[in-house]
């Protein structure tokens, strides 16, 4: 099937492991359908006439956003001067309660997806509300514009807003419900999504664990160790754990492919958990920073061999694009580097570009890069706008976008090798 | 002189003093010609037909960006990975020495002053190069767009880079002719710029004393305790000064209305030093943060009454929109306030408000808000694409404008009373 066969060409940036970059400058990404045959430095003959030519332009693997809250959208840059108690009472559990009405979820969450796809996130393992129907319409609209992954519907039976809480009963039912009615789901699937251990009783945890038994094709997420006021809640409902983990693990929802958000006060016991269970961390620099949760031990955990992808966490997080959590993060990074009597090292910019493209590719089973027999997801970005450099090499331009990232950087973006933007 | 008689209509924010922030929803700023007449929730007769309506816009004071590199701008976001003296050697110095020609001057400085207006930005304080040429070319390039302020031909005849030292003499010489071929602008007026310390010759600074002397129209800018290994030059350069300060005041530089960027580790005595000579402490958070500087002490020198305002330092800074120089210095005092054991408060939105719109004002002469007989400096700011939220206050609207601004934000830009954007 010859009319199958097409290419994109650009400027290609990309990196396969932490800390390298690697370049093609106008090399061509070879498609058959939706998925990449190769990468080349010259077109093949059966591909001429099919090509996508982006010119100058550099062309990156998509970004994937690993945490954040779909409902808290509507409060993105608010209440930012409130500490975190205050914060989810009078801005998060009030605008999440929202979301019991249909129609405003709707409206929102087709923004959102919008607005993600927009900025070239096209994977994305995302906290819905508690509400199943909103939580249905938020993979619906995330689908419908071509972002891909997870999303959950929150669990929470306890310590929640003003109509922002279920029963234990209803909890544990509407989830079997939900995860069966979304099992034929292919581009946005279920995830079990427990709060955190402070929303949720040991009876729904017990809930989840039996959901979990029975559905194995079901990841979890929720936060891990994010400030010490929460560490030492999790302490008291669990006085027989030593550690915030240990209240995951014995419900067994601490596994392979469990993604916790923040970790920014995980101790040495607690990252070699995650590391010899095959947990992810999931930074979010923007949000620890706003909240004033602190700064996530990143390089710690890179060297300990834990597993590290990033998150927007809006809207603790106030920023959507993905670019922009990694200079967050390498921001984050040099102030703990300074803490530290520049002992530990801060990130790079090779390493945060890894973070938001290569490790998400990794989490979802894709190779980081553009591998052979993955479906692209890729972004064309646009850097003509910016100041006049005659210097500037390849590495340096994407260094540059990352910085000055904003949506109209974002010239083009394939998703499951379509063309969404 | 009726015909001169015209209004501006929308959601009007603004702050006549940190940390208090006024609204007056849907309604007129009152203009003759170019200056202020008043503000009025309704329209007075004679400005009928003569009204520009914004709907349900915001409008506040502009913004002004008291420190910032207008020859680095061809390396904005670049060079991130490296420490500050390898980040001079490599990027800020050869990028400044391309400033011998005029043409990429000329074609660099006209972007700098378009993209500056097109963020809001209607008054700065910005360094120049040491050319004197280029210099005035700068000047020129702002006045076009519509930007005000001080430029600064930067001196510097010890330790700068290949291509880029003067003689004491020339040094001198040239800014002698470049102050006097400058006497008379209106819009951007000469500011003497020895670029730091370690970057000046005694013989230099006395120089710079005598020109001080004869012309004491001229505002003095330089940096002050950026961070620790440069106190330490200048304590070795000056071993009669027991603070840093103290090298400026002897040569008669310390004086009401200059400017100090960074000031991050600026001790007691320091502080002391800026608020009894009134001299201004230009706050650069995302500079501070970039290079690994550190956290300038901002609350601290707000409570014991230094002035304070901001700047965006590009390029050491990455961001040339103010309302990110705003919220990054919130981000930052959040972790200084964490740090500090939760006692040293962090930056609330309408105290950044402040520091990047009345704090400009004052430093320039204007009342901090709309204040009638200034002319008007003002943008108008569009969130009508951010998400829907019907429970949003006008405060709140522009909280969120603040923290997730882009270019696409503004709609308009008035400067000196005049349209430019």
């Amino acid at each position: 099937m010859k009319k199958n066969l097409w290419a994109i060409k650009g400027n290609l940036v990309w990196a396969e492991r932490i800390g390298e970059m690697s370049t093609l400058p106008g090399g061509y990404i070879l498609m058959e359908g939706e998925g990449i045959k190769g990468i080349s430095a010259e077109l093949p003959e059966e591909y001429a006439g099919n090509v996508e030519d982006y010119g100058d332009k550099i062309i990156t693997p998509s970004f994937s956003d690993l945490h954040l809250h779909a409902p808290q959208y509507p409060m993105l840059g608010l209440g930012m001067d409130l500490q975190l108690l205050d914060w989810l009472d009078n801005y998060a559990f009030p605008t999440e309660a929202r979301f019991e009405e249909d129609e405003f979820a709707r409206k929102t969450y087709k923004k959102l997806a919008s607005e993600l796809i927009k900025r070239g996130t096209t994977r994305v393992c995302i906290f819905s509300s508690l509400h199943r129907s909103a939580t249905n319409i938020l993979m619906d609209e995330l689908e419908a514009a071509g972002v891909t992954g997870y999303a959950g519907k929150v669990n929470m039976d306890r310590n929640g807003g003003i109509n922002l809480q279920e029963t234990t009963e209803e909890s544990i039912d509407e989830t079997i419900r939900w995860v069966e009615e979304n099992s034929g789901r292919k581009l946005v699937k279920p995830m079990l999504t427990p709060r955190f251990i402070p929303s949720c009783t040991d009876e729904l945890m017990e809930g989840l664990e039996r959901i979990a038994a029975e559905h194995s094709e079901l990841p979890v997420q929720s936060h891990l160790s994010e400030n010490l006021d929460e560490i030492a809640w999790v302490k008291e409902l669990h006085p027989d754990c030593t550690h915030y983990y240990q209240a995951y693990e014995k419900y067994g929802l601490w596994k392979p492919g469990t993604i916790m958000a923040h970790c920014v006060y995980c101790d040495e016991k607690e990252r070699k958990a995650m590391k010899d269970a095959g947990v992810w961390a999931i930074h979010c620099p923007d949000s620890n920073t706003n909240i004033a949760s602190g700064i996530a031990p990143v390089r710690i955990m890179l060297q300990e061999g834990v597993k590290v992808a990033m998150g927007s966490d809006i809207a603790g997080g106030a920023k959507l694009s993905m670019p922009d959590s990694a200079t967050e993060a390498i921001r984050a990074s040099k102030l703990r580097w300074l803490s530290s009597g520049k002992k530990e090292d801060f990130l790079t910019v090779a390493e945060a570009f890894y973070l938001i493209t290569g490790a998400g590719q990794e989490y979802f089973g894709a190779k980081p890069g553009f591998g052979v027999g993955d479906k692209l997801h890729a972004v064309v970005l646009d850097d003509s706008n910016l100041a006049y450099n005659p210097a500037i090499t390849l590495t340096e331009r994407l260094e540059r976008i990352l910085y000055l990232f904003d949506t109209s950087s974002v010239k083009a973006v394939y998703s499951e090798g379509v063309r969404r933007v």
